[in-house]
């Protein structure tokens, strides 16, 4: 039986999202169970689930433009420091939020701590292709500067990621650079290319652009945390942008547009699912002694339950166990 | 009467493209010239325009897979050569290519020749908001390495452009982070920051995060040339993996998607139009003695005439000779 500590305080739609995720998650895996961290008198009700389920009440709570790593600090009782604390102490095995991303990254960096040998954690998501079939990219901005070593260590978490989580053999690890060609980038791109193609045990492809990315080029692309969180907004940036321009066409587009759009309503339906990367799951912060995840801040129940269902799975397969193995073998290596 | 040097052989649909790009803007602008440069076998066909137009024949060119320095220095005959010489040499005011990116950078940079106290011309190009408005970004990767000086350089020749050719007063510069607060992102943002808000003469908005661009919170945006290459990268790759899937749904959603998809039509011409950002023009090598532009590789002769008004509008409100004034002041100060 594995537990989840779930910050139930956190993010827009609390508590009521995560409750209900929780409600479901618990009906259709009878192998977890789940901790609730927060305000009692607002989570009971919303409760359904009555086995494999507790509710830890208190009533302070990180708000979203609290400073993090202060909150962190002097908010010992908020329900984000409490669930971290939780698998920190040995009383949970993972956390889920949807609350401050500082804080959480704060939280889950000096409570629950890093693998040894593992520098600097990254935040992973995966995000959508055209073909269904996603790709794996950190760091999305757990940081903002990065140097060869911990690109290289990334480039490592995320194989085992795709490979535990995703179910991808031996899968292909590009690195985000300006050009395809091997001598392209800056000193940082060009230390990390030869680190990625001196290790044998992943199946570097070499370098991938941005452009590509939702092509399925590559099933794991390694970035620098600052390029990483500009090319994951400017995605999800786009992607909003053309869809409300879509409506706007729509919309402004009479009768026979409208009528249009009717007849277009499943098709578009089904595009928005295939672009909607909340059903893979919230962004892993890596590297640290258990499962760390960030699901949306407006995350709905369904997207708190596809992130459950995530974390289940790194539980599973032991992603981070594996992780913890590895690196201490590099070391040794050394 | 302003004379416009056009390396016709340079892209996919060349010269077709360049030749009927220019026919077009003959007709339309009476007030210029324009220097053909390449096969005079293959461009004498196309061209209907008989005055202020010209011929300069060359049977060499160079390819989308020449290395760009080691071409500019050894193909001395290439059309895209002998266009930046005849502006280096007075005979012509600005040139345009559809060729080898890295090699019309290069022929800028070393032909052409940088205004005097511009350390790194940055890609400059005008990309598409939701409201028609458009913003400006750069550096888009004309530079793998940028200083928090290049960066300031780029604030300014950023709101020069801005003005000149957009025609938008005080103009709102933003500096691309990963969040919007003052602290936020890496010593190099950090740096920039601060020589911004220090400089009176820009209009200085702060940070501004990737995922706003497309809404038009600002109206130059202003990036390292690694950051800048990434982000318009992925605004690329995923408008075009979005109107892709937009396809796919249609063509097998069945007859009522295809009838859907028919009545929508017009509407969804209507958005295509709105994001495609050749109507815009091409890429500016800002920083530059002259206007040295490049047009994407598959343009068609419509987006060639487009850059053609752009190259126009650049000469008319002379952005290039009042940005030589600036900075040759900038450094007097010192």
């Amino acid at each position: 039986m594995k537990k989840i500590a779930i910050d139930a305080m956190g993010g827009d739609n609390a508590p009521q999202a995560l409750v209900e995720g929780a409600n479901q998650a618990l009906r259709d895996f009878a192998d977890i169970e789940i901790v609730l961290y927060g305000d009692e008198a607002k989570i009971k009700p919303l409760l359904t689930a009555t086995e494999r389920v507790s509710i830890v009440h208190t009533d302070e709570k990180i708000d979203s433009d609290d400073e993090p790593t202060r909150a962190i600090r002097k908010k010992k009782q908020a329900s984000m420091v409490l669930a971290a604390k939780a698998v920190k102490d040995g009383e949970a095995d993972a956390v889920l939020s949807a609350g401050n991303t500082g804080a959480l990254l704060a939280a889950g960096f000096f409570i629950v701590g890093r693998i040894k040998n593992i520098d600097r954690p990254g935040l992973l998501s995966t995000l959508p292709t055209g073909d269904g079939r996603g790709f794996d990219m950190l760091d999305l901005g757990a940081n903002a500067e990065n140097t060869p070593h911990h690109l290289h260590q990334y480039a490592i978490l995320g194989s085992f990621y795709a490979e535990n989580v995703r179910g991808i053999k031996q899968p292909r690890v590009g690195l985000l650079n300006n050009g395809t060609e091997a001598s392209k980038g800056d000193p940082l791109r060009k230390e990390t290319y030869a680190l990625l193609a001196a290790d044998d045990k992943l199946n570097f492809i070499g370098n991938v652009e941005a452009r590509d990315l939702m092509d399925g080029v590559a099933d794991v692309v390694v970035a620098d945390g600052f390029t990483g969180n500009a090319v994951l907004k400017s995605i999800e940036g786009t992607a909003i942008s053309i869809l409300c321009q879509l409506k706007k066409a729509v919309l402004g587009g009479g009768l026979k547009a409208k009528l249009g759009a009717l007849l277009l309503k499943d098709s578009l339906q089904e595009m928005r699912k295939s672009l909607d990367y909340s059903s893979a799951g919230g962004a892993v912060l890596f590297g640290l002694k258990a499962p760390v995840v960030k699901t949306h801040g407006s995350s709905d129940a369904k997207a708190v339950y596809s992130t459950i269902r995530q974390i289940r799975t790194m539980l599973e397969t032991d992603v981070v166990g594996k992780s913890v193995v590895e690196f201490s073998r590099t070391e040794e290596e050394k």
